[in-house]
């Protein structure tokens, strides 16, 4: 069976798109989608995205890792949809509905409401999620909040000298967590730029992770280290992100089509 | 300009074939290359390669790293072209002509005869190229042999325990190869099969390296190692090498297409 598909980014973070909206698509089972992830022999990405009919929203989105395991919520992806779209539209994802608007300087994603109580996180049990009584290695006491998952951002002087490929996997995996936690390790520049580096839950290292700079805005807008609107720089690029008085944080930022092309099911996983 | 593409691997050596073979292809300048090889905002690629009109062979291939360097020879990408070509066909390359063919189990690449002369390797100045009377860290006395590309084998108890990409760039680039040199460090496992690693010149360590493959079993063979006939496997899988009474080469192994696809010149290099 051949299929189209839209090779696609947001800030580096790549994506290959499954249109099943109109057409049904063929199952995508971890096999394939591991297979279609490989950058070598298949068409290679951070995350597969499948679109499909939603009988609550304009459409619903799912996103799987190359290890087959779903993402319930990806700013990027969300920023990367919404381009292909071409329109504003309301998409149902595993996080929530989110709205997703082209605008003059790329997409405006509404990420909908940031939760803080610890049961929504979630963690393991009750604390304060505002300053957790918590630390590894020289990180401490991190914000935790759900943004569609579940993020800690850590508010350190310099976030460019923390090793976190070295760190992050140890606090993904703490029983704290109890389905694991994107790491977010941050500075707060001025009242309305923050830098970030983020690792994420199921992923790694990442160049840009828009849910952890939605996490970090408001968590340091919780913590009045920033105003209601902010500029975070990843590695990958910079996001504006802006928390509304209703609540809901829209999350702005570019959005590119690499490319489209066509494969064969019959070609994967590749036998050479 | 809207361009087709054809996304092919061999061993997982992946390449982007840009035929032009019908239609003019625009300039594929080095920013436009280096662009298209980016594994996340291009369509990602070890090697670019361009299919042209030939006055001497059916066609002409010519192969581009990343970083817009042009490659003289690359087996890889000659199973490759041969299997899209889907018939016998003689192919210009900068490193002479070569033939393919599909066959039952793969593609079969007459990949020419080897040149032992230190000049046609070449080699700064005259010495054995059987047995190099030099070393570097532990290894020591390679055979020099050219396939189109400049290789120094050396032959070790077991390939798979050396550091190759710390000794690698060393060998690379000592003034003893002005045109810089593949590195393979290998191991014969029997008469007719050998284990091998390859330090890619202008590339790095790499999954599978065709001329790398056919240089190895040259230079075993000249050692008395060998048969005249014998597998060489790679990280990436595993390559035949028959070298025949005419003294050509005759490597067999797989290739596959991932996908076909179109991008759109406007879009690169990506602005975002």
């Amino acid at each position: 069976m051949r299929i189209g598909f839209t090779k696609m980014h947001g800030l580096g973070n790549d994506f290959v798109v499954l249109d099943g909206r109109d057409a049904p698509l063929p199952v995508i089972d971890m096999r394939l989608a591991s297979a279609l992830a490989d950058r070598r022999t298949g068409i290679g990405c951070d995350q597969l995205i499948l679109l499909e009919t939603s009988n609550v929203a304009d459409f619903r989105m799912r996103i799987f890792n190359a290890d087959g395991s779903e993402v319930g919520a990806c700013g990027n992806a969300t920023r990367a949809v919404g381009l292909l779209h071409g329109a504003p539209a309301r998409i149902e994802t595993g996080g929530g509905i989110v709205a997703a608007s082209p605008v003059e300087n790329g997409i405006s994603v509404d990420m909908g409401e940031p939760r803080f109580a610890w049961e929504e996180i979630p963690l393991a049990y009750a604390m304060d999620t505002l300053s957790m009584p918590v630390g590894w290695d020289g990180l401490d006491a991190p914000v935790a909040v759900n943004v569609g998952n579940p993020h800690a951002v850590f508010f350190v002087a310099d976030c460019d000298a923390v090793d976190l490929a070295a760190i992050g996997p140890e606090i993904e995996h703490d029983p704290l967590f109890p389905e694991r936690v994107n790491v977010n390790v941050a500075t707060v520049d001025a009242r309305d730029a923050i830098r970030l580096h983020v690792w994420e839950r199921g992923v790694g290292l990442t160049r840009a992770c828009g849910t952890g700079a939605c996490a970090t805005a408001v968590a340091a807008m919780r913590r009045s280290l920033c105003d209601r609107e902010a500029t975070v720089t990843l590695p990958g690029g910079t996001l504006r992100i802006a928390w509304g008085n209703d609540d809901r944080i829209l999350m702005t930022g570019p959005a590119s089509e690499s490319f489209r092309g066509i494969f064969d099911t019959d070609d994967y996983p590749p036998t050479a």
